[in-house]
């Protein structure tokens, strides 16, 4: 039986997405949130938009336990805080996939620009954040949330940064069972500071062509690196 | 009649692949080289590849002087001394599409990370150092150079930066003449941070996958801003 | 008769310390704070520490328009909606002297460790946000707020940036009135990044050393490059 | 008896008056260049000043390995190849004091400038480099060389960056042996990043001053926190 997959911050539009498709495709979630009457909320949502759905709501630390994958879809702003609050919930051998993009928004500035984090990159202020034994992957910077959410098809890559391949490899698995979406080898997790400014660039994109861009890697061979 | 085309630095190899494609459709081009002798002699190298190439080889400042829209295709370690040297060659109302990457081999670096520019990107850098009434755009960092001089079918995006979307538009007109690229409007000039890391980040996916990546965007309408 | 001088954001601790300093030195000082209430009562604070204050608490942006010399003593986090709130306020002529510090703190970070501003430095992200004709100067980043708020001896400098050297000598006037501060030149207002991150630096050196730590630059002649 | 202080790129300006003040406070010295005949040459040129002078000149692998404690003096665009030289002749336990700032001289910009270095600042860069067992010390960035070359006193501070305490002590004991300088906990080697940043603001200030400017930490106690 599958892992069941928690999605901390799970009620903003990211983690709200990326649960309704994963629950489309069969996995079970779990929704966190600062405050579990949330999680509760947006698991209900998430049944009625997938009725078989299996997804339930607690605040984030529990929810963190409840799965060997963690997904981070917290605002930069609160990535920090969140962490903090999870580090008696995170254990030696989970994966924390961070998906935080440090935009300029964070401190009111734009969404078209970032901030530059001390440790290079958001994911790597998290895998300094994170117990002892917990590897921190990055991904999903690149997928636009309503897009997520919504039921168009999809049919872009998301870019994935961690210091192992095998590390990779399992939250490929689980990002490539979102029908339409490839994941990409982008490097080891020091490239997260690259690709999480791209999300800055496509925001700055949808603006401008009034769409939800995405973005995809031409001219790659069909087996990744971690095959 | 078109206008003659300028590659500054036209000898490397990002330069040499673009004055291939630009030559193959029909483009006059004029190759800049520090030194002449290596102008001239890349120029019989293009006339070899396309034998009704319209081409010439100069020495950087005489090459800039030929056409409206200037490419800049040195490495970056080179781009403020040329820019210097050009002073008195670029002109006011002169294009110049800066393809120069900040990638740390500058210093001696990785090829796969890049370093900070003062001025937030080496196309702000350039606009910095343009004579009045120069404009810079930003262009063609994602586009593999062997593959450019090749023969290969291109398919793939390329993300302009800059001010004005008339500026922009006119350098796409140029560069959706090469077969296979399509102009996207990555917004201004200071976004040219975000697309000239997307070097580093393809020089490392090269690596691991093996290849020569692109970039696409996806989602896009038919017609661009400028349009 | 000496001009009012303007604090927004003075109910906070440099802004508070600063307006101690100036008013002990005789000048006449206006207290901007969002709320009036927090202004009137901090204004009432400083008439109790120097019983012949001429001081005033105002909302920032009423504040604003009381002098040609406005200091803005916001934390970072703050610094973008305050500038926002004071495009009616601030006109043509007037300096902001910019005194906030990007510490990561802005973002749950480290106070010893500085976030990267976009626009290069929190001064040029002010000059960016000002109406058309205010100019801002940087200054005040490596002063300790608990010691300018307190009764001790200063003897420090003050690192000021900015464009042109007659806006730097105005507010080193001002500066130079707190007895125990030097205005010193530091460059144009693109030096402001290095001197705002002198605030990280001094953090930790408090925190390591436990006290109150502030910059001497050493071997400067007498005369400023203003006088 | 005490230790021989090799001097890896002491040919330059700052390793060449780190050897004369140390030579004159008795110290034994190695100069190490690219070229062993420009060391033997530079160690003749400091005995000429400190007659007494126990110098050596020797290439920079051999001299690396004379001394617990090596000073790396070169500039920043060699830094990269000089450690990557060093591979063989750096061994576990010793110090590698690195003293290199990134100018953007180092791509042509201004020395008022700083580049962004991706692993933080030069020192990581450094720390990232050695072999396994050899720890980055970063120290010295403030300190004129031409003014350390002379024979005026100093009166000044020198910055220290380090990630144990005991390192750092042992480092300030060798500069604190040059009279005049007093050497300054300022925190973990990310710290490195803003005190590499000083030598640009400092060049301006310079040039703007016309003198050979230096950073006095003021307020602090007689005791260091390694003490």
């Amino acid at each position: 039986m599958a892992d069941r997959i928690p999605i901390v911050g799970g009620t903003g539009a990211l983690g709200y997405g990326l649960a309704v498709r994963l629950a489309r495709a069969g996995r079970e979630i779990v929704i966190g949130s600062r405050k579990p009457e949330r999680a509760v909320e947006a698991a209900e949502r998430i049944r009625k938009e997938v009725p078989d759905a299996k997804v339930e709501g607690l605040e984030n630390g529990p929810a963190a336990e409840e799965g060997p994958i963690v997904f981070l879809t917290v605002p930069f702003r609160a990535q920090s805080e969140t962490l903090t609050n999870l580090k008696q919930s995170l254990a030696e051998g989970q994966l924390l996939v961070d998906c935080t993009v440090p935009l300029a928004a964070a401190v009111s500035g734009k969404a078209t620009r970032t901030i530059g984090v001390w440790q290079g990159s958001a994911a790597q202020q998290a895998q300094e954040m994170v117990p002892d034994g917990v590897t921190v992957v990055s991904a999903l910077h690149t997928v636009s949330a309503p897009v997520l959410a919504g039921d168009d098809a999809l049919d872009e890559d998301v870019l994935i940064c961690g210091r192992r391949r095998a590390d990779k490899k399992r939250v490929a698995e689980v990002i490539e069972q979102v029908e339409g979406l490839r994941a990409v080898d982008a490097g080891p997790l020091e490239q997260a500071r690259i690709v999480e400014s791209l999300t800055a660039m496509l925001i700055g994109i949808n603006g401008r062509y009034k769409t939800h861009a995405g973005i995809r890697i031409t001219n790659l061979p069909d087996q990744a690196p971690w095959s």
